[in-house]
């Protein structure tokens, strides 16, 4: 047995693997319900077409009846097992998911590397081809689809050669790699580059050219033949140096239709990220606002997008940074089918090595945006081919509560990750209980130690990982802080560069006073002197001093914390060495954060804790 | 004819290729003389083997007779046209190189990179392997020899696999490649890996591990068996997350040694660079300083080196600054045969984008130093595919200049750039001296909108080309500026980290009072507040903020005299296109150095020009 598969995630509870010829939802749904459940109890699977991805779950004499659609049937299936394993009360009624493409978005490269990846090399690519492990992409989709996950996008949205053959020399690739996935309800989908007919012979990727349309419905057909339940196309264009219609004077709204036109036929769904800033920012400019631009690009866009693109938007303006307000284009795109973009990668949340439960930040999320803001919802991959699949085990908790939220968008966080605890860990009494509590609270811990009250971008450029808070300050990239002797932040409110203008009330009026704006988006929306005094009365700079050293203490409580939990080996040991790592990455944020305000604002600790020169 | 061949730096008035069946610097010498005089003056070439690499230039009635050993002829030869070809005074009269070894070290990786290379990819590795064009090697040979350079180190010291197989399977390789430089009177070095020995078979690389001693016995016996003129080996050990001796608790001086006696039957050297330091330093750490470091390791070891063992030392004790004192270790090894190195690569002087012609500061190097303190001398090259050889066309002056330099430590730099821009370029009148002030100024220039006053470091960490002055500060490389509201730099002195008493009198107290420390090594040696007065009455602050103004200003200017010379194309065009960025450079370098300062200090600029927030 490879040590991937004794590493089972939060699938402990089902032994072996699904076999290869069960190529259906339902026969899987079957295989799963009979296997696991014994001592009498029946599960009987019913199809039903009509109830589509939903599902019921009725109570029987000896079991339970499970009907559902092809998908449905079989996510029902997995919600009975994941009750009943984690002894919860069984969900009978009707279900059925919020959201109808609930995807991950992995960023994998052809070469084996994953840009943003903390959990090894690619599961599947690797030396520019497919290479993988059949059964071990089964597994995969096993995961995906116990959680209701229905998209897997498996090539970065930085299409780099040879990713772009992904659509004519190794589409048959593409295919047998996606009939792995089918029998879990999952299907594939695609980043592509906008700028491919240009390699194939077309002189121009302009979308208003003839030729350009036809290759890529001819390019459609060929990709829709080959993989007819083909999810769509992912774009990103006009970003960060990726090509896009721009360079031909057109719209977003007509390169996306261009495309969304091709792939119409089949079904396709083009999405198309609103992650578009100007990447190349003077930082002497005062005027221009990373965080304005996506809004101000496409909120004149409103309207204009056929109904099979999908504007994919991260949660907030920024960049999956610790902590952002809600991204404003949330309420500004009423007639355009979204997709609210997460991130599990955690790439500015500790790189899997630091403990950062996600459910706590999305919960926040969807009830300031309202989950019915977006029809869709995706999240960027924490999976690479570490045994474990997620380099840290615990990050598991995030791809699994991902699936829940996807589901379920008023989902309980805490509720999610105790379902996780138990069915990943068989702990001694009381245990569960720790380990909910240590994941619970990493998320906060995290947040104290590291970003002050919304204040962004205060890492490593090279790397994100780790405190550099003058990094990013005199670069291209459009993210300041702008600290000195006396002030930090940067002005967003009508006085400086207009950004929470475009909140609708009540956020506009929330945010746009430092006396109701939340103390930790502060410094997000507003240029601070240190002296100034926060709602409970402590200022500023004794606020972030108090935030650093609260967060050290907090993280290195966790640390003892965890090595009171008696886990199976290998997690005990990863667990352990990464949380060694976890504290001296939080000493280095408290020290380097407290000295660098220290030495601008010349204010010493008001309770003289140690502060470095 | 391709590209490179055309580009032919100092050598333009050297038509054509040697013959490759010229196999003797003396054959060299004949060739070249012969072809170039013409017109009635004839050249005799006379071998005199006592003279060395020394020679004799005798006038006769119709020419000249040079006498001298096998490469002292071929020097004596080059001489004469150079001296000829420029106008100059003909150097009758007996010539001998001040410093025995005068090397190059390249920085060439197998993979055809070069670490810190700004000249394109190697010239002579390509794909792990060697892979060059035998005339273009030889032309090469032919402009070191042309100005003394009789060493040449092929691989970076930092040995990558697999140049570890220099000693081995490509060592034939590498013979050819010695053969093809040999007639022009230089040697080829090999870096070597300390380690080496583990990678065959020996379970250590103990120094004093007879099983080490006796693979490096058969070894050098080996390698001096297919290149006889080896010069030596170049070795960076237990320095910068390189192995070494420190690895067993054995000195540097047990590590160099084994080495040496490996190799002393040959007649090799052992080049042992010095450039050791804690690459790990906690910033918080403000006892331990990083100048200080090779000095402290190796003055305890002054006599305990064999005769063989050259310690290389950096000219400064940090590492290619724009400006750093004189390393302490010159004065310190009285006993130890030493070399200097220099950097022709312009790591942090502007990666040959920015003009910055070196003559100046090595003039005030030898005059710091004293040139007895040295027997060698090394530079690191600049050297790369590109047709021009070096980058920017006038970065080949940095290399001519080296050679003359180590040939004669007393030489003026203003003489030695009038020398190289006559033979290098055929200008109208006047402009000659145009491009020679330009260059002449060129340091200064760069000096005054880079580092201020000796302060190192504040170049963005990830490529050394920009200004980031806190990039450096809370890192790993024990670097770091301090700057607070108040002051900034390191205090040095007895009071400080006592680096300062490194140094013998009357440097040491020259540099410990403020009032007598140069100004442009202040705050290298000094913590200052920004209000300290200068001895031409400014304040610090106001001296940081003029000098970037102005140091700005000169490369605008440059750039208008720039414009106006009439260089031959594509010289003409690469030096404008870089000096429109090293003129962005200029403006970025001055504009973020003092708002840095600025935001730290509050006070204006005196004359009220703009600073940005």
């Amino acid at each position: 047995m490879a040590d991937w598969e004794k590493r089972r995630a939060w699938l402990r509870c089902l032994n072996g693997a699904v076999p290869e010829e069960l190529d259906t939802p339902l026969a899987v749904a079957k295989y799963e319900t009979a296997a696991y459940f014994s001592g009498g109890r029946k599960v009987e699977i019913r199809l039903d077409r009509e109830l589509g991805e939903g599902y019921e779950i009725i109570e029987t004499e000896n079991g339970w009846l499970v009907r559902g659609g092809e998908t449905g049937a079989l996510y029902g299936a997995y919600a009975l097992i994941r009750a009943c394993e984690a002894g919860e009360e069984i969900p009978v009624g009707v279900q059925k998911p919020y959201y109808g493409l609930r995807m991950i978005n992995c960023w994998d490269n052809m070469d084996g590397t994953v840009e943003r990846g903390y959990a090894g090399r690619s599961m599947w690519f690797e030396g520019n081809r497919f290479d993988y492990e059949p059964a071990r992409i089964r597994q995969l989709g096993r995961m995906l689809g116990s959680v209701g996950i229905n998209v897997f996008c498996i090539n970065n949205v930085n299409v780099h050669q040879p990713a772009q053959h992904l659509l004519d020399s190794l589409l048959p690739d593409a295919a047998a790699f996606a009939a792995l996935l089918r029998p879990f309800g999952v299907r594939l989908m695609l980043s592509i580059d906008f700028s491919q007919p240009m390699q194939n012979g077309v002189p121009t990727a302009d979308p208003l050219d003839e030729r350009v349309q036809s290759w890529w419905a001819d390019t459609a057909k060929r990709v829709w033949t080959a993989i007819p339940d083909l999810a769509g196309f992912l774009v990103k264009a006009d970003s960060e140096h990726r090509p896009g219609p721009n360079t031909y004077g057109r719209t977003h709204a007509e390169g996306a239709n261009m495309l969304a036109r091709a792939i119409a036929p089949y079904g396709g769904s083009l999405v198309w990220r609103a992650f578009v800033y100007n990447c190349m920012q003077d930082w002497r400019d005062t005027v221009t606002d990373r965080p304005r631009a996506a809004y101000d690009l496409y909120r004149p866009l409103d309207g204009a997008f056929d109904s099979n693109v999908v504007l994919q938007v991260k949660y907030g303006p920024y960049d999956f940074q610790v902590r952002e307000p809600v991204s404003p284009l949330f309420f500004g795109m009423e007639k355009t089918p979204m997709a609210a973009e997460l991130q599990l990668a955690q790439e500015y949340t500790g790189h899997q090595i630091d403990l950062y439960y996600m459910g706590p930040a999305w919960r926040e999320f969807f009830d300031q945006m309202g989950k019915k803001r977006v029809k869709f919802i995706a999240a960027v991959s924490n999976l690479g081919r570490d045994d474990c699949w997620t380099g840290h085990p615990f990050a598991a908790a995030n791809l699994f509560a991902f699936g829940l939220f996807a589901w379920n968008p008023d989902a309980d966080p805490e509720t999610v990750l105790r379902q996780w605890v138990k069915l990943t860990y068989a702990l001694p009494a009381g245990q569960e209980n720790k380990l909910a509590v240590l994941l619970m609270q990493s998320r906060a811990v995290y947040e104290n130690y590291t970003a002050p009250l919304g204040l962004c971008w205060m890492v490593r450029p090279e790397n994100h990982y780790g405190p550099s808070p003058y990094g990013y300050e005199f670069q291209l990239w459009g993210t300041y802080n702008r600290a000195d002797r006396n002030a930090v932040g940067v002005d967003r409110t009508a006085n400086g560069t207009g950004y929470v203008e475009q909140y609708p009330e009540p956020l506009r009026s929330l945010y746009a006073d430092p006396q109701t704006c939340p103390d930790n988006l502060l410094l997000f929306f507003h240029r601070l002197h240190y002296g100034f005094v926060m709602k409970d009365g402590r200022t500023l700079i004794q606020r972030i001093y108090d935030d650093h050293f609260l967060g050290c203490e907090q993280a290195e409580a966790m640390a003892a914390d965890l090595s009171a939990l008696d886990l199976p080996s290998p997690d005990r040991e990863e667990a352990a060495r990464r949380m060694e790592a976890q504290v001296q990455n939080a000493r280095e944020w408290r020290d380097v954060t407290n000295t660098f305000f220290h030495r601008f604002s010349g204010v010493d600790d008001a309770q003289g804790r140690k502060i470095y020169d």
